[in-house]
C-alpha cells in the first residue's frame, strides 16, 4: 500500500480568480506547507505553483503520489473529452481553454483529480466541516460570482458538466427590484442579482463598504432564502452551508434563515422547519475546505485505482 | 435465488390520485395481469387493491415474492421514522396519515418497496425507457400537480424526503401575467403557476379545452422552459424526460425547446444547446413507467438483501 507510507504527500490545489493557494498534505491530510500565488497570466501562475511543489517535496524528503486540483470554471470534467482538465470559457482574460491538468501531470509527473473549486469545498466540509458524515449537503459560496458543490447519496453531483447554481432564474419582482442584474448571459439568474458583483454593480460600491442596515442586504437576504428555498424543494438536503465573501457579513446568515423561513411558508421537511439554525449554517473551514476536500479526492482516487 | 424460481412474482402498485394502477410482474417484468381501482377511501381502494393480487398470485399458481409501491404523497420515506410507509399530510379527503406500506405489508405478507409515484416512473424510464442505461437524468410529470424523479450517479435523489420540483419558487412578470398561481403555499411556485389545477383555475376551463394556439400555453412553454433551464444548471442532467396529462397536448413540446434555448441564451453544455431534441423528450411508455420501475426497484432490494 504505497499511499500508506509515511514519506506519501498530496499536492492540493484551489485554483481561484483571485489566488491559487497551495498546499502539501500527508495521507492523513495534515497540512506540511501552505502557500498562494496570484493569479496573472498561466504562464506564470502555473510555473509558480509547480516550483512550489517541486521545492516543498524536496525539501521535505517526501514523495508526490498525487495531486488534486479544484478549479474555477468553467472546466471540462468530461473524461473523453479532448478538453477533459481544461479551464474553458471563462471570460477571465488569458485563461480561456488552459490545459490545467496536462500542464501538472506533466511537469509533476503525477495522477491529478481534477474537479470545481465548489464541488472541492463542498467534499472538505464533509471531510472536516459541517457536513461530517452527511450522505446529502449542498456547499453555497457567495463571493464575486455564486456557485455550489452539491453532495447526494454521498457523492458530488457532477452530470454532464457540473453545478451551475449561480445561473438559477429567479423570482424577482420589478416592482422591488428594477435592476435585471449583471450577468451577461441571463436576466434575473441568481448570480446576476445577488453575487458581490452585482452588489458592487447594482450600489455602486463593494457590499464591504455597505452599512449592515443598507437595503442591499434585504435584497440580498431575498435572493439567498429564495435560492435556499429552492435548494430544499429540488433535493431536501440535510444541510446547506454558506460561504464567501459576501457571507462575511455577520447579519445575513439569521436574515436568510427568517426569510427562508417565509418562502417555504411552512412547506417543507419538519427537521428543515423546525431547526433552520442548524440547517443553513456558514462554513467553519476557514478557507480550507476545498484544499482538504480536493486532497482527500485525489487520495480516494490512487485508492480506488490500487495504487 | 428464490427470486429466479420462475413462479415467483412482484405486485407493483402505482398509488394515484384519481386511480391506483395494479400489475403483477414476472422476476423478468414481464407483465402477467393489470387491473385498476378508482382512488375513493382508503379502506375500500386499499381493500380492492389487495384482493385483486391475492386472487390473481393464486389463479396464476405464482408466489408473491415482493411489493412495490409508488405513491402519490407527500409520503414519508425516512427509514426510522415513526410513520415510515405513510401517506402523510396530503390534502386529498381520507387520504392524510394512511399506512399505505404497513397494510399490505400485513395483509401481503412481503417486503415492500416504497417511493413516490414520480421515483418510480423516473425509474422505469431508466429501466425501460428514454433514460435507459443514464446515470443522470430527470423526470417531471406535469398533470393536476407538478412533480419530479431526479437520478443522479444511477440513484434515485431523496435527500431527508424527497424532491418537491413542484414548489421551486419561479421567475414570474407580473406585468405578463398577473395571476400568482394556486398552490395555498406559495406565490409563484411552478405547480401554482404551470399545473393542469393551475390551467383550470387561470383560465376556468381545464387545459385539454382550450385551443393549441392559445396564450395559455405561451405562459406554460415560459414556465416548464425555466424549469427546465433551472433544473439544467443545478444538476447537468443527460436527459429531462417529461410526461402527464398537461404535456399530451402535442405542440408543447417543441415550444418548450425553443423557449429553453432562449432561458439559457447560449450558457449550458454543449450537448444540451446542439441537441435539444434528445435532450427535453416525452416519456413513450404509455403510462407504464411508475409500474415498471417499482417492480424493478422491489426486485433490486430483494437482490440486495439477498433473499
Amino acid at each position: 500500500m504505497q499511499s500508506l507510507s509515511n514519506n506519501n504527500v498530496i499536492a492540493a490545489l484551489e485554483a481561484g480568480g483571485t489566488k491559487f493557494n497551495c498546499a502539501l498534505l500527508d495521507t492523513e491530510l495534515n497540512l506540511i506547507v501552505q502557500a498562494a500565488f496570484e493569479t496573472t497570466t498561466p504562464a506564470h501562475t502555473l510555473a509558480a505553483v509547480r516550483d512550489f511543489f517541486r521545492e516543498t517535496v524536496a525539501a521535505h524528503n517526501t514523495q508526490l503520489i498525487a495531486m488534486g486540483i479544484a478549479s474555477f470554471g468553467p472546466i471540462d470534467l468530461m473524461a473523453h473529452s479532448p478538453t477533459y482538465g481544461y479551464i474553458t470559457t471563462t471570460p477571465k482574460p488569458d485563461w480561456s481553454n488552459t490545459d490545467i491538468c496536462g500542464y501538472f501531470a506533466r511537469e509533476l509527473n503525477v495522477p491529478i483529480t481534477f474537479d470545481t473549486d465548489v464541488n472541492g469545498a463542498a467534499w472538505g466540509e464533509k471531510v472536516a466541516g459541517a457536513a461530517h458524515d452527511l450522505s446529502d449537503f449542498i456547499y453555497v459560496t457567495v463571493g464575486t460570482g455564486i456557485g455550489a458543490g452539491i453532495v447526494v447519496n454521498h457523492q458530488l453531483v457532477h452530470g454532464i458538466r457540473h453545478p451551475e447554481v449561480g445561473h438559477m432564474l429567479m423570482p424577482r419582482d420589478p416592482l422591488l427590484d428594477s435592476y435585471t442584474g449583471c450577468c451577461p448571459f441571463h436576466v434575473g439568474c441568481l448570480e446576476g442579482l445577488a453575487s458581490g458583483k452585482s452588489i458592487e454593480s447594482r450600489w455602486g460600491v463593494p457590499g464591504k463598504l455597505l452599512r449592515a442596515d443598507h437595503p442591499a442586504w434585504q435584497l440580498e437576504t431575498q435572493y439567498l432564502a429564495q435560492m435556499c428555498a429552492n435548494l430544499t424543494q429540488l433535493l431536501a438536503p440535510q444541510k446547506i452551508i454558506l460561504g464567501g465573501g459576501v457571507m462575511e457579513q455577520p447579519q445575513l446568515l439569521q436574515m436568510i434563515r427568517e426569510h427562508f423561513l417565509v418562502c417555504l411558508n411552512g412547506y417543507g421537511p419538519a427537521a428543515v422547519l423546525e431547526r433552520t439554525e442548524d440547517y443553513i449554517v456558514k462554513t467553519h473551514l476557514n478557507g480550507m475546505a476545498a484544499i482538504l476536500g480536493i486532497a482527500e479526492l485525489a487520495l480516494s482516487q490512487l485508492d480506488q485505482e490500487g495504487l
